[in-house]
């Protein structure tokens, strides 16, 4: 199976591992507009070959894994160079645009729309892990647009690597996926600025901090060139959840100002049931 | 050594687990006002015996590990009761008050006012765990009004259970705590509930939920009862902390509401600084 990534970071490069792991006969080749990740991810070994955009022609499989922004200017171009039989699949954390953008291309039934809702807080090809997707959830966007075969296909890559499925119209997935991802990252940076601001000048302060802050604050050390584009393409969605979050802060700060201690302890403990609800998740 | 432990929580427990296997002479007498948790504790072994207050003359050291609203209630009653050679600390979040509380105690000396960072979302016996305090910090305060002796005495079981030692003052310790602690319990719990609020009749949408929103909320999954406390003994610091941290987001998105992402990238570029900061934690 030959398989084409573009984009040899965190994405790309643990798709590339886990599919050499399940597919013995996969061949991945890369390619990166720094050339640099390319040389990366031949010498660790995640991709056995370099390739250029006029290469496509020979893929079977294609994955599209760049930020949000750049994808809508790759993936007509990737549509308009490939095969009859060629799939490709993207891995956007926003999925409106993209969806519309290709609504018409005469290649629509080769592009299956996901989402695999995994990463780590680092980027580029050295953070690229092998098993970063058992368990976890890809939502496929669109699934009747997509070719019966190739869904097949598309299918049996992400079960091998251990993926379960969801499907979800891409409205919906774009206006879920703003509370219970992208605002948490924008919650994380606006900690860690907060924190930082205030502590710049007292660095041992930072000794008093407990794995606690670290895991409130981990996202906050997550790419700007892959989260500014999402933020921008979702900014709608995110824009609601932003409010509703500012406003559940200041709820809680005219609790704290007004003594309604027994009010805050509620607050809490109705929200301890996100422990319920996160069972799922583990 | 005769330790006598008030309060067989997170905390307490995780401390008597340590003590009895660094000190193997260490025998544990265990106290709380819930006495299903007394019973709980025995049975998993982490204290050797229950004890009532009256008996607490005979202690060689004397734990506090309650929420530190029942600490000020608590804390004096333990120093009229002990002998001339006791060490007591206690173990709570917030310093200033307790500090001032005892300070004209005629056994203040006998008193460590000590703050180990550490900590996990659960509550209970049940949670407590070996080698909690493993490479943590221990903040203690004033410490020049405890006498060498029963400093010393407490530094040896900081040292046995791996604490590294930060000396502050209460004020200090209460103002830089809000920031690196208390603030990130806050905007956990306001994210959580922003989901729930949003998210309470789509149960199936947290399976979209990742890796990064778990460790975003997880401290969403702490104690009221624990933390209502702190927040009020701690409120003037504490709202300082939130009213910046809504500061910086009502920025962040007003920066979202005008198309400014170079901005956006910028800011966020800015606190990607928190990785080095955070190195000093691990």
């Amino acid at each position: 199976m030959k398989v084409y990534v573009i984009g040899l970071g965190l994405i790309g490069g643990s798709l590339s591992k886990d599919i050499k792991d399940a597919f013995k006969d996969a061949v991945v080749y890369g390619f990166d507009k720094n050339p640099e990740n390319v040389k990366k991810a031949l010498e660790i070994g995640f991709i056995d070959h370099a390739f250029e955009m006029q290469d496509l022609s020979q893929a079977e499989v294609v994955i599209v894994a760049i930020p949000v922004d750049a994808q809508q200017k790759v993936l007509p171009q990737v549509l308009d160079r490939i095969g009859d039989d060629t799939l490709v699949f993207d891995a956007g954390s926003t999925k409106e645009k993209l969806c519309k953008l290709v609504a018409n291309h005469p290649k629509r039934r080769n592009f299956l729309a996901t989402h695999p809702i995994a990463g780590t807080e680092f980027s580029g090809p050295e953070a690229a892990i092998n098993g970063l997707f058992q368990n976890k959830t890809n939502i496929i966007c669109e699934v009747e647009k997509t070719a019966f075969k190739l869904q097949e296909k598309g299918l049996e890559i992400f079960r091998r690597i251990g993926m379960r499925i969801r499907y979800m119209d891409p409205v919906a997935h774009d206006k879920h996926i703003a509370y219970v991802s992208h605002l948490s990252h924008i919650s994380s940076f606006m900690l860690g600025k907060t924190v930082i601001d205030k502590e710049q000048n007292e660095r041992d302060i930072f000794d008093m901090a407990g794995s606690g802050f670290e895991s409130t604050v981990r996202l906050a050390k997550s790419s700007p060139a892959m989260w500014t584009p999402i933020f921008k393409e979702n900014k709608e969605n995110i824009l609601e959840t932003l409010q509703e979050y500012i406003q559940n802060l200041e709820h809680f700060k005219n609790l704290m100002e007004e003594d309604q201690f027994e009010e805050v302890f509620k607050t809490m403990e109705n929200t301890n049931h996100i422990k319920t609800i996160l069972k799922g998740i583990q």
